[in-house]
This record gives C-alpha cells, sequence and structure tokens, in this order.
C-alpha cells in the first residue's frame, strides 16, 4: 500500500494531486485542507476523473489533519503566496509558522513518512519543519529549476527536451544557480553557440514571474516535476534530481539544492562529483542561505521558547 | 503524426490540453486563444512538465487562427461560461456567434478533423458549428455525467467504480436522463438497495454546482473524460461513450448525447439496442433539444441571412 | 482488488500475463501449471522484471488447481497445440476433455469470474467449458484476426494503423470472414485500390502458419491482444472487440466471434447493427461451427453419461 | 526522433524489442538477424500486437547489417549462448569474433548510437565492441543481478519490492558482489534477520541455472530489466543503475559494473561514494576480469594482427 498525504489542496496541491492519481501509482490518499469543502469537492472532481480510468485508488477527504494516518509521503503546499507589497520575511514569519504547527500534529499519525515540502520559501520551509518535527523533509527546491533550463535551451536550439542534461542548483527561486559542468546537449558539454550562459540563467529567473502575470499562477509546470519527485520515492526509481534534504552545516540543519539521488531512501548527493567551480557556486549558496535563515529564525525564535526542536535529526 | 489543435486555453482547455499531452498519445498540438500571451505563457508550463517526463510533443502556440494546420482533431472550448444574471438564450447566441465565427474559419486548414465541442451549451454549440461548417462535430455531451453517475453509486455502495456499468444521455445538463436499463453493479442489473435512483439523478443534476461553488470550476472531471474521448479517436480504441453525434431528425441535424462507439470513426450508435423505455426517454430529451434548439436559432437568423450552411452533413 | 488466474503459463500463457502484469491494472495473479516448477520459476522471472517497475502485484505459483481462489478473470491457455499428423477431432477430444476437468474444479473457488478461453479450438472450447461449468466463457476468437487485418492493411496502404478501423468475425482460424462492412480507412470505407479484399483475407489465413514456421509460434501478437481483452474488461473499457460470447442457437449453446461491447459485463453484441452481407457471412459461419461441434461432442458424450451440465447458462 | 536497432532478434532480443517498443517511447526499430525470414516474421508479431495499442512505431526488418542506420541506441544480444561441454573461453572466442564483425560494420551508419550489449560473456564483449569500434560501448553487467538481489529479499521478507535498495557491482555472473553497504530495507541498512547475505549471494548465484532449466531460458526478468535501460537513456531519466561503462584500468579498457547515473550520457560513477568495503571488492573484481580478458584476448590477438583498434576511447 503507497499512500501519500496532499496538506493543502489549493491549485498546486490539486495539480500535484491530480497528477499523482492519474500517474497510477498510489493506493490511498489524503486531501486535507483548512478551507471547509475544498477538500470534499476536490475528491469529487478526482473520482469523476479516475471513473474514465478505471483508477481505483482510495481517497480521504478532511480537514481534520488527525484523519492523515499512516502516510508513505507527505506533500505540503499549505500556506500564503506571497502578496504585492509582503515582504520576504513577513512570508517567512507566516508560512514557518503554519510548518512549526504542521510539524507539531502531522509525525505522530505519519512516523515513517518523507515529508516533501512544497510551500514557499521552499528551503528554509524544509528546514523550519525538519527542525521541529525531526523527520526527513526534502525541498523540491531547484528541481522545477532544473526542468525550465532544459526545456528552455532545447527550445532555442532546437532539439528534443530529451537531448539536454544538467543541473540547476542551490536556492530556490532568483539565486538559483545554474551548475554548468553539468550542463550536456546531444551529450556535448554546453558550448556558448547561438545561446548565450546569461540568457539561460534569465530565462530560468524571470520565467516564473511572466507565467504568472499571465496565468495567474505556475502550476502545470512545477506540479509535473513534483509529482516526478513523489514518483520516483514511491517507485524507488533512483532517479537523480536537483532537490534539497538537509545536512548539517555550521551547526544549522539546513536545505539547499544539489543532484541527489531520489529513491526510497533520499541520497547520495552528487555534489562531491561536481566540478570545482560548480561546488564553489553551491558552497556561496549555503552560505548565504544560512545567513538569511538565522536571520529569520530570530524573529520566530521569541515565540519558540518553550517549543525546543522535536528531536535531532 | 497525431495532430490536436485546441482552440481555446482558458482553465479548461488547458487542463484537456495537459491530460492529453501527459498521455503520450499525440505529436503535434496547437494552442490558440484570443487572449494575448496566454497560449505563449501556456507553452512554457506544459514545456517545463514534459521536460521531466521526456516527452517531445511539438507545441504550436498562437493567437492566429490561421496556426492552427493539418490537425485530426480539433477542440473547442472557446466562448464564455454562463455568469450570474445571464439568460440561457443570451449565452446561446453568444457562444453560438464564436462558433459561427470558428466554423467560417477552422475547416479549410483542417478540412479532416473531427471537431469536439466542450463549449456550453455544448450540444447546441455541436450542431451549430456542423451546420456552419459542414463538418463532423460531435459533443462531449452526456459522457461527463455518465462518469459523475458512475462514481457516485460506486462510492455510495462501496464498490470499485471499474465495478459500475451504464450511460447518462439525452441533453448535457439538468435535462440529462440516466439510462437505467443500462446501469449494472457488480455485473447486475441496478437495483434500488441502500440508493435510490432519485438519489442518482439528484447527484448528477446538483454536483456541477457544488463543485463551482467551492472550487470555482469544475475542470479535473470534464479535463480527464474529454481527453479519454480524445484518446479514444486518436489511438482508435473503439470504446463505448454518451457522447452526441450529429444526426437528422425532424429536416433539423441535431446533437443529443446517447451511447456510441467512438474509434476513428464515431458511430455506430447503440441506440437501438436500448431497452424500450430508455430509447422512449432519450427521444423525449431529442424533442425538447429541437424545440429549444429552434428557438434560439431564429435569433440567430437574422444575422444569418447571407452565410448559408456551408455542406449538407 | 483485481484478481486474475492463469491456468496454463507455457508460452502463450506467459506471453499473456507477462503483458498483463506489466500493463499494471491487477493486483493479485495466479500462474499455474501442471508441469513441476514452471509456475514457480515463472515467477522468479517476472519478479525480477517487477522489481525493476516499482510492480507489487501479489503472485500466486502453484501446481495446485485448488489454490486459484476469488479471481475476477480466468485465462485459460491450458492443454495441447495441434501436431503433425493429428486430427482436427484428435484435438478438440484431446482439450475438451482438459476443459471438462477444469470446469468441475474451477468454478467453486472462482464463482463470480469471467473466463476467457485461449486453448484451440478457442470457440468450441469456450462452448465446452461453458456447457460443463455453467460460467460466463468467452472466446478470445477473431480479435486476434481482427488485428491481424487492421494490420496489414495499414502496412500495404503505408498508413498508420490507428486509421484502419473494422473487424474479423465467425470462427477463429482458417474459416474467419472479414466483415467487410465495417472496414474503413482514414474514415472511408475499404475500396480494392492497391489492395483487393481477397489479398487481405489470405493475408489473415496465412500469416499464423508462416510465423509458426520461423518463429516456433504466434505469441507476441496473441499474447497483447488478448491482454487487451482481460484489461478491457478488468478496468471497464467498453471497447468494442470481436470476440465469442455465449448464444444459444438451435438448443446449443455456441461461441461465434462478433463486435461485442467488452466491459466489466460482455455485450451487447453489435451484430444486429452490421449490414445484411456480413450478418449473413456470420449466420453461415455458425451454421457450419454447430454442426462441426455437434459432431465432435458426439465422441465426448459416452464418458459424459454421468456428468451432466452443471447448470444453464 | 527516438531510433533503437535491435542486433538479433533471438528469444531475448524479441523479449527486450517486445518491451521497448511496447513502453510507448521510441518512433523506430530496426529488427536484424543472420537468421533469414526471423526478423520479417518478428515485425509480423509486433505489428498485429501494435494494432491493439494504437503503436505506430516504425519497423526495419532486414537480414542486412547495413539497413540499420541512424540509430541512437544499438542493443546486441547477436552469438551464441554456451553450450554444454563449451568452454567459456570458446565462448569467448566465437562471440568476440561476432562482436569483431559487427564493430567493423556498425558505427559508420550510426555513429552517435550508444552501443547497449547483452550477448555474453557480456562485460568483455562490450570491452571488445568498444576496442574494435571505438564507440560508447555499455554492458548491462548486473543490473539484472541487481534486481534480483532486490526482488528476493523482498520476497522473503515480505516487504514490497519498492522497499529494497541497493546493487550487486563487478563482473556479471557468478562472479557478481552485493554491494552490502548500499543494501537498505525499509530505508534502514540490511540486517541479517531472519535473512542472511549468504542466503542472498547464493540466490543471486543460482537462480539464472534454475530458470533456464525449467524454462529453456531466462527472458522476461533480463528483457524488462534491460529494457528499462534503454528507457533511462533514450528518455535521460538519470536513474542509478548497477552497469559498466567503459573506463582504463591498467592500461586496458574494461568493462566492470558499479552504480552508475544512466541517462542521455552514461555517468558519473557513483563509486566514489560507495563504502570502502564495497569499494574494495569492486577493484578485486576488476583485477580479476582484466587478468581473465587478457588471457582471452591472447587468443583473439593472432587474428586481430592486421586489425588495429579503431580508434582511441
Amino acid at each position: 500500500m503507497t499512500k501519500v498525504g496532499f496538506i493543502g489542496v489549493g491549485r498546486i496541491g490539486q495539480t500535484i494531486a491530480y497528477s499523482t492519481v492519474m500517474d497510477g501509482f498510489v493506493d490511498e490518499v489524503f486531501f486535507y485542507d483548512i478551507i471547509n469543502e475544498l477538500p470534499e469537492k476536490f475528491e469529487h472532481e478526482m473520482r469523476h476523473a479516475m471513473a474514465t480510468r478505471g483508477i481505483k485508488t482510495e481517497i480521504v477527504a478532511t480537514n481534520s489533519l488527525g484523519d492523515v494516518k499512516g502516510a508513505d509521503i507527505i506533500v505540503i503546499t499549505a500556506g500564503r503566496p506571497r502578496k504585492p507589497g509582503m515582504s520576504r520575511r513577513d512570508l517567512f514569519l507566516e508560512n514557518a509558522r503554519v510548518m512549526r504547527d504542521l510539524a507539531s500534529q502531522l509525525p505522530k499519525g505519519n512516523p515513517n513518512a518523507v515529508y516533501v515540502m512544497v510551500t514557499n520559501p521552499v528551503d528554509m520551509m524544509a528546514s523550519v519543519f525538519q527542525r521541529f518535527s525531526g523527520r526527513t523533509t526534502i525541498s523540491t527546491g531547484d528541481q522545477v529549476e532544473t526542468m525550465r533550463m532544459r526545456s528552455f535551451i532545447a527550445k532555442r536550439l532546437g532539439v528534443p527536451v530529451r537531448e539536454v542534461e544538467g543541473f540547476v542548483g542551490g536556492e530556490h527561486g532568483e539565486d538559483a544557480v545554474v551548475l554548468w559542468g553539468t550542463v550536456r546537449v546531444r551529450g556535448e558539454p554546453f558550448r556558448e553557440e547561438g545561446l548565450s550562459r546569461r540568457e539561460v540563467e534569465e530565462y530560468v529567473k524571470m520565467i516564473p514571474d511572466e507565467i504568472v502575470r499571465t496565468l495567474g499562477a505556475t502550476t502545470w509546470g512545477p506540479g509535473t516535476i513534483i509529482k516526478d519527485v513523489i514518483r520516483s520515492v514511491a517507485l524507488n526509481e533512483g532517479r537523480v534530481m536537483s532537490i534539497a534534504f538537509p545536512r548539517e552545516f555550521q551547526g544549522e540543519v539546513i536545505h539547499v539544492s544539489e543532484p541527489v539521488v531520489v529513491g526510497r531512501s533520499i541520497g547520495p548527493s552528487l555534489a562531491p562529483l561536481l566540478a570545482e567551480e560548480d561546488r564553489r557556486r553551491l558552497e556561496e549558496a549555503t552560505g548565504k542561505l544560512i545567513e538569511v535563515f538565522r536571520a529569520n529564525l530570530k524573529y520566530l525564535v521569541p515565540e519558540e521558547r518553550s517549543l525546543s526542536p522535536s528531536r535531532a535529526m
């Protein structure tokens, strides 16, 4: 029995859940949301979709977190999106509180689950959840950027996307770094012929906002890519993906994306095998991230007094 | 080469297109919409999704109808949804004008396409498009209601949805009729034990509005079900589905849903094989529909003068 | 839980079983054979194959028929192939005895299964099994010939096989008849341009022997086609296929292939919707078959005395 | 266009080819064999199978090696199986001559192909082919043993195979070594509770012979596992698999299986990330292999005089 819990079934949560169920590899799913009737009505939609394919995944739709039990994988999309005028710190604080709350409730019923963070800022949210839950938490991190990078190069150079390899790492979002030593086209190292590194980096940075401006949100891309992360865990496929898994750095457990083997277990990381230049850029990203994380954590700390991290990693 | 055109890539159009491309049976798709940048940004999202799966479907994203060429199947979702305060007739007129317009432009570049209507009121829009284009047009009609009916019975009786058979026919929407002679559970005719016919009929009628109220629109259910209609045509699967295909009735070509073999060709209809009671109800539905259709057509006629139907079916 | 039993896991049984398990729609399979260690060693092979795909179908491998229990579908390939010098009647008698034996043992543990006959002569074996078991038995009949016909026309006319529709019916084997009224290419009725009806009929008749001469047996074609019959039942797909299901004719329950809706339930037949010429040819085939069946049955009858058919259909 | 050539379509070649085509990720396949009519008759079987699924992969069936052109991947199963009384050296020599011959002919028409060796002794055959062709050649090596190991542990401990991780490396066949440091069950390192390391190692060593004794050959397991190697290359999945890719060792290019990232490019190897004990065992295996390889090569050398390796790796 493969069981997957979806904590939050707003637009991105629904897209991941739909993509997951349609792929046929799960036996039971949980749809949880704090919004009344939302999980239940989404269940109806899913049942209609499953009927035409003969899919028989069990569905538990609920507004009660306690109903999510015995999951192998928990996908967290709960929280708020960043709104105009909202500072990054405000976003951090607001969603960090949600994570702290989820971290105090979910592990009891789902002690062996792999927790997959999707809520933004995704890397720090993964670290917060890990801190308060003590459970293995991964951030889907830069696997989305990785696929955006590949698809852009493929389109611009007119090759099938299967012919483009390589990874984006570091922080999810604007500070992501293309690991150029890993990028290959038709099996050959990337050369700036007809397409510059800068253009690729620009695309990865700018495209999410452009999509959001027209479509209101990014859903199909991240939804499918994150589904494939879930699939690689659930079927033990062992694909190498650029996600963030917990590691200790300067005494802090943090999440930074790098190429990692994703199977029933997460790891090992392929970072030691990267070119020196790529390793250096990953370290820089890590250094920056930890600084921001600590700064943000300070604001969470006063509230945190009575709550100590539930267990070491 | 299997080519599918999507005329309209709003929410439902996107869901059908996503589901279609991910299913892996198409070589090329066209995303058309009148909204600027919408097809293009949707293309980006789709490319990101395709990258993770290694899918290499060609995409043409365009605001120009003339770019949609050589399609085998054209899926029409363009038009307006019904808004509060809008009469059914107003909706008919507004979308009928869209169809008349599309009918004058699409067939030239896509002479051999099967046209699949999704825009509401779907059955009449199929008839309008057929009238002005002279091309084989099907309405996805009651296949959506069919799957809703099966999924409801399955859930209420606690059986896998694969164990429920049967069809809903007639008009798409509130006047759809459950063809009870076709309904079977675990291979046995439906009996009102623990679940009444009335409850089933109520569910089919009410559930779309309930979903819309909470989720804003019905997408996952119809999107997947309509994708399967497209798939059955594209792969020549020959599945029996409750869709509406053109037939002459009292001198008018109209669309009413009934169980039909859906393959490379559409048909034959299984209506002659239905129980008498079911056939009678389908005829009633047809009679009602033709009346409403004629009444609505009258308002379209004055504009229509100069435009005669382009060719007989 | 979808459970499928394979009675006989020789070469064709293995191919069907492999194709079925890899398609991912079954939860449990039974591998039965009278040959010692054969089911067990095949189980090992299947487990190795399932490991790479993350498939977790349960397998019961056994030499004891009593271990096959609670199946939804039972696929029978047990029996002997026809050997040089063996008359058709000898083949009938030998395999009919196997069926009579299976019919006395399988239904008790599998009362609700659909029985799918593959052993030759397949139509008569289905009738024999039905006669002695009283259970719904279908013969995969001419669905194999149907696909051979389509693939030949496709190759010869240079069109994708998806573009060829139509069915072969009547008896499985040399006396199968192409139902020409159903054959369409690119949506148009078959015309003898560049390819004659005779050539098509010859191909369908001759190709199995030609394959057997070089490859030793026909496996990949029938294996996949029969898997799709199983799939259409298991997932309630409702595809129209040319298989034989039981019907009474001149007081005898016999099996003749005609286009039939294959879902959780088998039927209805589309025979009443066929062109007159096609219907006539099917009737002729039925007449011939019943004669041969009766003649063969006579030789089984003396042994049959004490054994009366277990229950009416 | 994804094109895959199958050099040899005997029993294992057919199984890999069938599994590949049915998986739907290839556009064109080549079936080559020296046996007359074999590729052609196999093509017929495949066309029948493809018809029921609507698959439209192009097929070129040929007895002429020159017809295999423009392939992305070439799968070599040609050669002889080991027969009773035949020494390992004899098998090496016989098949090495086949490889030398293929190496002189295939690269010209397929300059960019990845060559996937399946013929036994598979690792040395890969080295021979690489030596004479100068093209990237991989041996499917111990990925088959890897899946056998996982499936055995899963069955014996009663867990789904998805819950077992780990690799077998070194030489393909009896001298393969379980890399115990990589083996995990339900996410935890393997512990000898209820199942000893020795039992697992015995199984991996003995099961092929046991299958061959009863079924005549191992096909379903290796066929599917090798298909997944092909798939991971063709779709650029980046799965980690235990295959052998060329590396220089003591001045000789040889093939030894270790966990490697398999995508559009092959590599990097994860060997540097293994536990010391596992690395040591891989090195031992490499040392043994190179010795045998050199001993065998000596017998090929006299014939080789005039033929020097076509280019450096």
